[in-house]
């Protein structure tokens, strides 16, 4: 969607030389922008029963809190490591060096609960396969939804194949 | 507010021995609990003329992002440091032990727009106290409000007393 494009800014060399980076803060300032991205992700899930929005911190919060209030669902946070208070599930996941983690409480949502993901952005796929992994361990993942897609990165392949991705604008 | 209170876990001894962490994560996973709290905050600004919600990592956006919304503003993130690709304004506070800093773009708000600031939580008002000064080295500071305020902390008397001040849920 050209208008997303036109609303973020490219900064190259970040966070490194050589990485051409998307900031979304121009995009979310705003006002008409960013109620549009929210709208369209919001109808576009309106009819699957969605009960639980899950956002990965943090940019997923950003965008899955108003959307989770526009479809009149709760709101799972995932997060890093050691944030959530109670019980959680974790799935680790591969960075360029090294690996990560995510974590969701195990009570945050019941069995057989419809659930949409939300990020702001599809690169690689690890964090949000992982994030995939966590919610299937409770409910049921009933879509992904992204504002940004680097398709170059080939993350939708490591995605599953078996629910509605979204992405509203791809590089 | 008591449906807040109702909503909200306290779980004892966390993040160390001696803590009753209020965890927000039960309020904001009920529709109609979440709904109520962003509702309560936009309506109480709704005349306020706000331009923009500045939501401070990362708990401040899941509830400053839909707030923005509501409001028909732009939000714009505080963040912890090194995560903005731009030019920041960068404020540093104390922590128990050490010191903490939180930046925000330089170019996020104009001069003389109006931002209602917001976070989850109240305690001893380091983090707020800094992100005052963040928003009033750019633009106008117009209110700001929290989801709880832990009152033995005292953080209100490190807030600027020029402002409106909303805390839904004291503890």
């Amino acid at each position: 969607m050209q208008f997303i494009k036109d609303s973020i800014r490219s900064v190259p060399d970040y966070p490194k030389k050589g990485i051409l980076f998307r900031d979304i803060t121009t995009a979310i300032k705003d006002p008409v922008v960013m109620k549009k991205i929210i709208d369209t992700i919001a109808n576009e899930f309106r009819d699957d029963k969605i009960d639980y929005v899950a956002g990965i911190e943090s940019r997923g919060f950003i965008f899955g809190m108003p959307v989770a209030y526009c479809l009149n669902c709760g709101f799972v946070p995932i997060r890093k490591p050691n944030k959530l208070p109670m019980e959680t599930y974790s799935v680790e996941y591969s960075l360029e060096y090294g690996t990560d983690r995510i974590e969701m409480h195990k009570d945050a949502i019941e069995k057989g609960k419809r659930v949409l993901l939300i990020d702001d952005l599809l690169a690689t796929g690890g964090t949000a396969s992982a994030a995939c992994e966590l919610v299937k361990k409770a409910g049921t993942l009933a879509g992904i939804a992204f504002v940004l897609e680097l398709s170059d990165l080939k993350g939708r392949e490591k995605l599953p194949d078996d629910v509605k991705i979204l992405t509203l604008a791809k590089y």
